[in-house]
């Protein structure tokens, strides 16, 4: 595996594949992998000659009270687990190596981003957009995987290459859960032991929300009202929690094609996310 | 000479392209071709395999008042003169093509827009940035080509290329003007023939203001006085004058390094943008 750390140098190892004619699989993270990481890697090894991954906490995804410095990071342990997943190149920068200069111009984005994780962290897709185009354009993936839990992000990248025109294929992984059910997280080590026990609910209420829509059940209000109850009695607090159309992440006040159900909970030291996106039959309004 | 009118068969021919490992270059247009589109392409086709001209009239560049409806189109002639230049593909899409959906971002420029055409025009950069990227995905050329006349438009996708790391590289050539020195500008067949009588006076006090400059005047404010005092009687009206470092386009009040000497003028029918770049001795600030 190779590690590479520099624009300057990503850029001469894209140039040797192209020339060769082997395709790109790229994984974007922000590091301290985990098996929903390596799921990603999994898939991406599966369809591609090359598969990069990335590591770069962005800060520009960050909002100035949310937990850039103290999000976790262990490079050691990321170059382990990328060799021994099959990686072929790491691609590790520095900020100053990102973002070199003052910024001239930012993605705005403008659609799908008034609900979820968009209302909760103002700016923050903004930013998302902004380093995947910037690491798209670095290494000219065939193809790059990202995980469902974070269902927005996929959105607005799928929007984002749609936008710009940007030749890269969004493949959107199922998430990877704990036996317990709590999705996946590399800030699921910010939760207290307590904390950590109580966490499966969540997905365990989103379970129970997503039955009452298959058994029948087709009224957003119904869903949301029986989903927030379902939270009620844990030890942090709701986030948000939200019942929306996927991927546009619009309202429907009669459930019908592809729904997405989704909660923010914040713990002590932690907000986890997660959701579930199931099909109901029906008419589409 | 191939015409190309879809997303999804520029791509088909790009792909062909780089399978064989020819390089592209791209000349960006609104059509109406000039001599200076013309001088583009000649600079594209002398150091690329492919040469692509892209026409496109983007309506995202135009502010609500401005002449998008009226810009002066004529696809037929501009065929006629892309192959006689040498052109191997024109891609002119229509802006359903480009712009099929609600618009879900945009690229937002920050840096260098305060001054000159950025702030009489709120936005246009905006829509610059986001067509040229959107050509720049689609093309993936090598190189683009822009004239120097629109300046700050060559500053911005230099700044563009930079902040999102796309691999491109920007050359900016020589304005090419009429034998009574007149930039050539689609735009030209909107003066009155007064108007165009009179319209070379504005090369003319560029040029006589830069002289001053290259004579020994260093100050700013100086030259701006000048520059302003050449262009008072002219039938029209001045848009904006302005003297700054160029590509930063900051002020500074004692000129050292590359300068901009820069104008916009308002005829009946036509705004008009001309500017001079000059290299001035001295410490810079």
């Amino acid at each position: 595996m190779k590690i590479v750390k520099t624009v300057s140098a990503i850029r001469e190892e894209v140039r040797k594949i192209k020339a060769e004619g082997r395709s790109i699989g790229l994984v974007p993270t922000m590091g301290f992998l985990h098996e929903g990481h390596l799921s990603l890697i999994e898939a991406a090894r599966a369809k591609h000659d090359v598969v990069m991954v990335s590591i770069f906490v962005n800060p520009l995804q960050f909002g100035p009270n949310e937990d850039f410095e103290r999000y976790p990071r262990d490079l050691d342990r990321d170059e382990r687990l990328a060799r021994n997943g099959g990686v072929d190149i790491l691609f590790c920068p520095g900020v100053e190596e990102m973002y070199p200069g003052e910024t001239a111009m930012t993605i705005h984005v403008t659609k799908g981003i008034d609900v979820l994780c968009g209302a909760s962290r103002p700016g923050h897709f903004d930013g998302v957009a902004t380093v995947v185009m910037k690491l798209f354009q670095l290494t000219a993936p065939d193809e790059a995987f990202f995980g469902q839990k974070d269902a927005q992000q996929v959105a607005v990248i799928m929007n984002m290459v749609e936008t710009f025109n940007v030749p890269v294929e969004i493949i959107s992984c199922p998430t990877v859960r704990e036996e317990d059910g709590l999705a996946k997280s590399s800030r699921n080590v910010y939760l207290t032991e307590e904390e950590r026990q109580e966490a499966p609910f969540l997905y365990q209420a989103l379970q129970k929300t997503a039955e009452r829509a298959q058994a029948g059940e087709r009224s957003r209000e119904q869903l949301l009202q029986f989903l927030t109850g379902q939270l009620e009695g844990g030890s942090g607090a709701i986030d948000y929690v939200d019942v929306l159309t996927y991927p546009a992440l619009e309202q429907q006040e009669k459930l019908a094609g592809r729904i997405i159900f989704a909660v923010a909970y914040h713990y002590t030291h932690a907000r986890l996310i997660d959701n579930i996106i199931i099909e109901i039959e029906g008419e589409e309004a």
